[in-house]
């Protein structure tokens, strides 16, 4: 069960200078795939779908709901940076000035269409949140590094939008965000790390018997260059596997399948007779 | 540039039993979340806007190359578990048998009514591809994590796949497809280790300047429990952290912000008199 | 079935000067989630499903047709507010003028790409129209507030466009349009009060016995104030409910169910070990 | 800001016999149009944005919490349904046997293969969450009337799941949910009565100059009838319109706009040479 | 604009034995990528964009309004199908029988859940009609080889559907839907052939003048095979071309432009530092 | 199975000038409805689903592997037209200047945002490619429509990107492509003739016995004219088809079906009592 406290702020959200171009961008921070929708409810699914030790769905909740409070910020960003956006438009519409439609143009137009001037659950061109992003495994490990991933490009683009304003209080935000993605960054690995490692967590998941799967291409990086000659040599080439159970080598992609044969069509999908379809079905008779 | 070979798989692909019911679960492989068209069309992607060091380029394209030929594999898989599966469904109408509804339940009806018994561009509920998967972050680090989240859920998708079929083909060929996500988890880790592991890739962007970060709230785990009692303790509440640039530490989440103050709404947006929009504005009179 | 009077248009349809601007603006009313595509389909489709008297599936199918015609005069409208619009982009492109950039910021590339100046089954954004707006819920009154809720979206929309746009043509249509949304949104609440009112149609459905939903929270407002205190006093914290059939009060949501706890992996899900998953199935036996 | 109290819920989620296809029905209620997901982050939303009376945006954020406590509920209940369902899967297909493939089709597979047995972000086809369903419009009359129609068909959703399952625990959990449902309709609809009933907020948004719509129309049903025949007479033909401020009438809809006559294509659009256009551009040239 | 005749279907639609299977197998020619929505939306679309000759945007008006009929037919028979299917399902249900849960199967559970028993603007398996599909290209000879297309997929779906059912109704009424989806195929070709067959339609777009195409690879069969060698002779690889231009012949494929190189990460953009990414930007001394 | 040559491309791809509004538009022929994503996957698809003469399979195999190196044309494309993009944005957003403003709304922000400057699975409005698109019937027939509609559609979107831009590099670049589009038309255009034009082809799918459509509609154009006055006269209208199968005629549309009477709403789907709806299910009892 959740709790809010009056719609009081985690960190203070102040813009000076509002700037409707801004309030697009930082969209991208709330409904993007790279977005704060997306870390919130995948924290929390995990946490709700959690099997397994209780201490690891509780951080999940722990975290999720405090994404929530950044979803919050936000918006609340946004909506300050629309402020005063509309008659500005208007205005200058009445104008005819093409200056106007530059600003247009780097404004969402449903930020005044659909919304009055305030937030969407939206990236930065407008393409709803979706959750298809949102990634729950039922593996720990797996969901781990689906979490590092958000907050890596999560900062990422936190730190892109620190370099795109200079407003003091927009930059006072994101310094904020991006500390907390760092942690979070830290936090998931931390995770990875007490359950023992690369040695412990791999190959994930952990569970599946490896003496199942085929072990003459497990530790094989494949070349699929043309000219049959690898490209690259690293440390996923040769010398001992992260995982501690096999060892890197490389080898030429070669076809070991022949090729395949799908039977003729069968007549109730009607493909063309060309195809080898036999004679239509009898399904009229009955 | 792309070259094929007349269409011979990279592994044989062979069906005892065609199940129309796996051919539906085999299309998560191939247009799901956790599928290859994702991994593949993501790896080409991050290979064809890489900027650095040339290897990692190189990598990324022959894998995403590899990946291709997953796809042909899964919907040849597809192909062969939907054999004979129409005339079954027809006949089975016909007769208004309960049985038959169950196996069309289990089937996807699009595998017969929008493709005469073939793969799809979407997953196992039907529910098409989509290109908003893929991350190409322009941060290194940042999609070595998502190719090693995609490479987890891939292969736990993989060890499910394997768990439902007992058809000695498609074990076997779900055996050199677990083996290759086993591969591909240690191939992009392995490039994290040597750009430094932990120590050197975090935090990521490590580009970004950590001064400029709010230094308060970047190694601080944060409750967001109720009452004020932190539920766990683990990696990630004390010790040095993982970047060796700061330490852990536990603290109770406080509201930092007050409570935002939004204008009133500008007339133009028409909002309701009440919510204190001003008269209505003048623009009827020009 | 339907028909159509050669094109001919509801109501007249003149731009005395064309702006892409505001014909990007116009694909909001014609493919957003507040546009006439949608509350056409709706309609229809409640029409179309509509079980008991027959007098509301007419009237539905009255409006719905009408609806039509509404896309058709924005289409119209957005077309005739691209015209000329392509030269004048390569022109200023070719002169790499930054106002060539403002304009075509301000305008929907694919209007040009892949239209050749025409209108879309898409939003401001050119986010495709998606029949997962659509209501039809198979209960009259819940599709009554849908369709008042659609209309007012759709009016303060259409107020939205007109404060925006100085053009007497299209001043003259939206005047038109916001005329019939009006009338839409008293049409379908005269619905409502037909139907009884309030009393009569709360709580919706209304044929669901209301001794099997839980008494003690139906007409309870909860406050999840995280320091205990409501923060609100209204309508809807005393006093005797819209329906009649209760009396409004407020009380502290407090977690009446305690904390979940799920069962083990199952191994054949291939969870990590660390879970608790059991050692891995034995399908591989057979 | 946002808390929880370490997972305990709202209401207790008790699942006899786990039923892995109403596990597939509850997806509906969490992330289906007319689920719960949804209504918290629209309220949520609506509260973030809220201009105006502080009162109301209080009031959203109380409610738009409690509905996160209801998605948790929802995820609780799909995992518990879930319970045990793989390995039965496993086994029945092992055997051939047709009754599994019944039990699969009616199981969504991504419950198994996405998601190790737990709730997805999706609907009950599996189709993912979006935040195109989401109303924040910025008028609040508007935006009450989105959340009386989400309440309406939230509480059907709710009353045709009751009516589905036999699971004494899923009836109560159901019961207690169809009650806030309707106080939430209650609710909505008491801030509209507050803002002074039909006659005080309507026409949406009340802001707009009447004057300025088309007068001819506002108050006039159109009927579409081909042969010019009205086919209904109800609340909506005759007598004093809801918001008091206009007369009911009925009249036959005739096009008042000729046909449109579009400009012949420019030629950098490249339409075909019989659509008028002209020779091609001469922008090789330069 | 438009008009209905109350509700008078454009042909007969009986259903002797409800089917929700088939209800749910209707939905694909409803919502679908080859369904109804699609083309009435696509040709009534290419209609209002219409730029050139009068008859052609009266033709597709004549037909757009057309399809509109069939959506209506086809959601009747979605309705008539799933009449009395709910009572089956819980009772069923109730008994906890394996034969219950094969009919929910074959039930898109949203035809109860979300509608109530009604059609939806979805596909077989839900997922939501999308505008994406719909091809106005402003290119009459583009539009009709889509209209052709969509009337092929059209026509295969609805044979296919048509071998699916033995209710004598649905045969009917299908039977009636095959015979104009052919004419609707004859309808557009012949539109291809009054404007000059291939040889006056090709290269779609006619307009473009060939010149400036690259004359070397314009009527050249390109084959990618890894070894060399081109796999296929057919009409396409040596002759004239069917649009009278050139001739056809066949080549192996080679790259002709190099490797690509691209400049170093800009810093505000904010890759790794082993990417070559400089010194972070200034931005932070202000 | 598949193979690279190391990155090199097909064509050469230069930029003299990078213009990131360029590069938002290349994005549509990259991902958008007309682009490379879709042809590639199309090609492949059909040529994996292929049942039938191998040729044909060989030859979708060919083309579909060609396809994927445009797109690594047009992704390379994009990334040196956004060279150099973000430190301008950030000096002039720096600024304040309303120039900047109109760059940004040029630009698609998520190519800084989201790839740090590289392109996306997205169009030209960031709008996500969607596998919904694909088209692989099991037709050959309605597939090689589906690929000369591709083509066609793509090929204007080529020629508009071409009028577009006055870049030399980018020129080049589009005439190779757009010669390749012309040959492909051929191509698919080729098999329909020596499957024997559209007297062998037609109507699609030639499988199905054409005694069993209703005979009187299948070569009839159906006025749906208000006034029962058909508008058009064309070769669709008289004469013989061009399958030589029968003899075009135009007729005015009718209702043949009458209006249809759906049965009351049943108890468990909870529609409002006055909708006929019984007393509420017993289901309560249990």
């Amino acid at each position: 069960m959740f709790y809010h406290d009056g719609g009081k702020l985690q960190y203070k959200v102040e813009v000076t200078t509002p700037n409707p171009v801004f309030a697009k961008m930082l969209q991208q921070a709330i409904g993007g795939q790279e977005g704060e929708m997306r870390v919130a409810l995948q924290y929390l699914f995990q946490a709700w779908n959690a099997r397994g030790p209780k201490k690891y769905r509780d951080m999940l909740l722990e975290t999720g709901t405090e994404e929530l409070a950044h979803i919050e910020m936000l918006a609340t960003a946004v909506a300050l940076n629309l402020e005063g956006a509309a008659p500005a438009l208007q205005e200058q519409a009445a104008k005819d000035n093409p200056a106007v439609a530059a600003v247009l143009g780097g404004m969402d137009p449903r930020h005044y269409l659909s919304t009055g001037l305030g937030a969407m659950a939206a990236d930065s061109n407008g393409v709803p949140f979706t959750g298809a992003w949102i990634v729950g495994s039922g593996n720990l490990a797996a969901d781990m590094y689906a979490n590092v991933m958000a907050e890596s490009t999560g900062r990422a683009l936190a730190t892109r939008l620190y370099e795109f304003t200079d407003d003091p209080g927009m930059k006072d935000m994101l310094s904020f965000m991006i500390a907390r993605d760092t942690m979070h960054q830290q936090q998931w690995l931390a995770v990875l790390e007490e359950l023992g490692g690369h040695e412990g967590v791999l190959p994930i998941p952990n569970s599946f018997p490896q003496e199942q799967e085929n072990s003459e291409f497990n530790y094989t990086f494949l070349s699929t260059q043309k000219d049959g000659q690898p490209l690259t040599e690293g440390r996923w080439t040769q010398g001992p596997s992260l995982d501690g159970k096999g060892e890197y080598r490389q080898q030429v992609a070669e076809p070991l399948g022949g090729e395949p044969q799908l039977a003729p069509p069968v007549p109730e999908a009607h493909a063309q007779l060309e195809q080898g379809s036999q004679a239509a079905p009898a399904n009229q008779d009955k």
